[in-house]
């Protein structure tokens, strides 16, 4: 047993059974687990100044928040320690008088935040003497899966469905992946994943069903805690999908208050597309009765009708007295050109959606102009270059010719 | 003037001039110049422990060595510090017995080296007190340009021909850059900006007219050398295109040698494409004369014919003893491949180009397999999909079936 932690208590009915490396689901009713910490034996164990002295720019410097004793000799991607950037800039175009800070955790080493979690992934499997991983998706989560378990010398088989964009298929075989394109849907694809992963012992890293994957995504928090002087901004606006990011955005701040090196709990600016929001819905009438919904929305990585998490999600944005917001994808692609001119970040549309709901709650009156913000951004641009070419609009076109040029940039 | 710059001298007439932030080509002969420093007054103002104090994890970290004198409170993006990773796995695949270190930098905020060349250009346009800058390219120089001045709050003019993929253009369109798509060649997209650079004054880009893209570029090198404990390895492989890369790595590693903090130089291991290597071509005959080629290859950002920077290049080459290797298009996809597979680094076409040639070196006998060699990664592969897939293959399809699935794994 890690000293740091005390079990995993189920999220739906209560129970706390000890947490092993391949703990998954609640043993008495299938729920999502939580791992539970002694925060006494952190806060003796680490103060502000020991953080703050540590040469470690990963996210493994918060070692006594996280799920593992350390992370050996095994070849690591540097995942996490991305910059909270002042954007004063961006403050100024929406409104906000307060300082606004962007956490850009597309500069991950594959380009999205899911490498915090694909990296805890790797080292609990490696823990439990796995040597192979497994996941079904197409996004962040395969790739970033992909990479990490590449530089550590795990196999991993990907399962996606065939529709699946060949450019995201590919990145995934780059990083050596055994990619098996399943002809279904992807409740069809998920479903071969779990048979296969069962059949074969693989380690598995579906999300919302091993709890150690949201401990990976909380070091997000850890970070901007520390980044800010362990002073925590008024609200975290977060683009929400399935429910684990912004889960674990929120126990990462728990965390750092529990163990006495945060002043205050933010509040979570809970961001949606209008075309897929069953968490907001759900959030705004303070209920944990989920409603299912298509998925109409550009931004694929919050595309998610049936949320896998969304106990956890719907209880930190209550706990957190959270705002939700709903945004179209007009407003996405706005956000996009918003956040990339005026600070040089670009962003995928879904890495740009808590920002297109920051500059909403502020004109619809939700937060206060005066409000201390953290953004977070939590995929790379270039992973979706399709949807960039739609928000970008068409540039100038002309011959090689002096006056003409003159005569375009004087109209 | 800046205390630890001397002067900037022709690389083709050898004249000394002052160095003022719009220094640009030599006045005497229309040479490109090259930034020199007061190697004794820098050894009198940094040590190794001096460095390996500083909190600071950017390029700005080296500063005594840069023609600047601080970079202000403008904001920026945080540009260097990207990871050296041992990378033993890839070592063992390509039969390298001493180790390898992969320099990923791909893991800039754009995504390339060039980073820290256009962050050294905002800095210089700020003291030369532009508020526009302007550059010709499709490539990892036009984003790096635009994302780095969107961050500073500069407009940027790009000049683009207009057979230039939509995907690139978007980018640019993003960080609010003003593209100018050119109905022309590349000659009269350069030619047309150079036009308007000097009718209205914005600061140059444009590489190898600027000296001072170099000395941000030599940055890889300072960070090499302190990530290695200051002793060099026996090799550095680097991807060549218009040289301004190779030649700026050579100038950091004599930088520190000069100032006292290296124990030897390295040697430079020279890798073009076969269907294009102006460069090599001349090096392997020992003469600055380079003849234009065509440019048939698959890795674009090392695909010039006519290399903008031939002299420094060849002189770097030559200097350090270098080595020269040409790989083919196939061996560029394998390498990419290889790189992400055995490594967790999604490197773009010419990113991978530097590990290909390595591996041929070794094969071909041309460096000793005990040697100690950093390859540099110079972009990442999110840029350049298209190859990617062309590197990745097929995956496996099959519909959802357990017995199908098992079928095919056991063959």
């Amino acid at each position: 047993m890690i000293r740091q932690i005390t079990g995993a208590r189920c999220t739906l009915c209560g129970a706390v059974t000890e947490a092993h490396p391949e703990t998954t689901v609640c043993p008495k009713c299938g729920g999502i687990l939580d791992i539970e910490y002694d925060y006494d034996y952190i806060r003796s164990k680490v103060s502000k100044y020991d953080l703050m002295d540590r040469g470690d720019p990963t996210m493994w410097r918060y070692m006594e928040f996280l799920p593992v004793e350390g992370i050996g000799k095994t070849p690591r991607l540097r995942v996490g320690g991305s910059p909270l950037l002042r954007a004063d800039h961006l403050a100024r175009e929406i409104g906000l008088n307060g300082p606004l800070y962007i956490k850009d955790d597309g500069q991950n080493p594959t380009a999205s935040l899911k490498d915090r979690a694909s990296a805890m992934a790797v080292v609990k499997a490696e823990e439990a003497g796995k040597t192979t991983i497994a996941c079904s998706s197409t996004g962040n989560a395969a790739s970033s899966l992909a990479g990490n378990a590449a530089r550590a010398g795990f196999k991993t088989f990907i399962f996606v469905p065939s529709r699946a964009p060949k450019g995201k298929v590919a990145q995934l075989m780059i990083f050596g992946a055994k990619v098996i394109l399943v002809e279904g849907s992807y409740e069809d694809t998920f479903r071969l994943s779990a048979e296969a992963i069962d059949h074969f012992g693989w380690y598995n890293r579906n999300a919302a069903i091993n709890p150690y994957l949201m401990e990976g995504k909380k070091t997000v928090s850890l970070e901007i805690g520390e980044q800010l002087s362990f002073k925590a901004p008024d609200y975290v606006a977060v683009s929400v999908g399935d429910g684990c990011t912004i889960a674990g955005v929120w126990k990462g701040f728990k965390d750092l208050y529990a163990a006495g090196l945060l002043d205050r709990l933010p509040r979570l600016i809970s961001v949606q597309a209008e075309g897929c929001c069953p968490i907001n819905t759900a959030a705004a009438a303070h209920t944990l009765d989920w409603v299912p919904q298509e998925e109409n929305t550009i931004a694929d990585s919050i595309a998610v009708g049936v949320p896998r998490n969304p106990v956890k999600a719907l209880k930190a944005i209550e706990e957190s007295h959270g705002v939700t917001v709903n945004v179209s994808d007009e407003e996405i692609l706005a956000a996009m050109r918003l956040v990339g001119r005026t600070s040089g970040v670009f962003a995928e549309p879904a890495g740009a959606t808590g920002t297109a709901g920051l500059k909403k709650a502020l004109e619809q009156g939700l937060i206060e102009r005066d409000a201390s913000v953290v953004s977070l951004v939590t995929g790379n641009g270039l992973k979706d270059v399709a949807n960039a070419i739609r928000s970008a609009g068409e540039p100038l076109q002309l011959p090689p010719d002096m006056d003409r040029l003159l005569q375009a940039l004087s109209s």
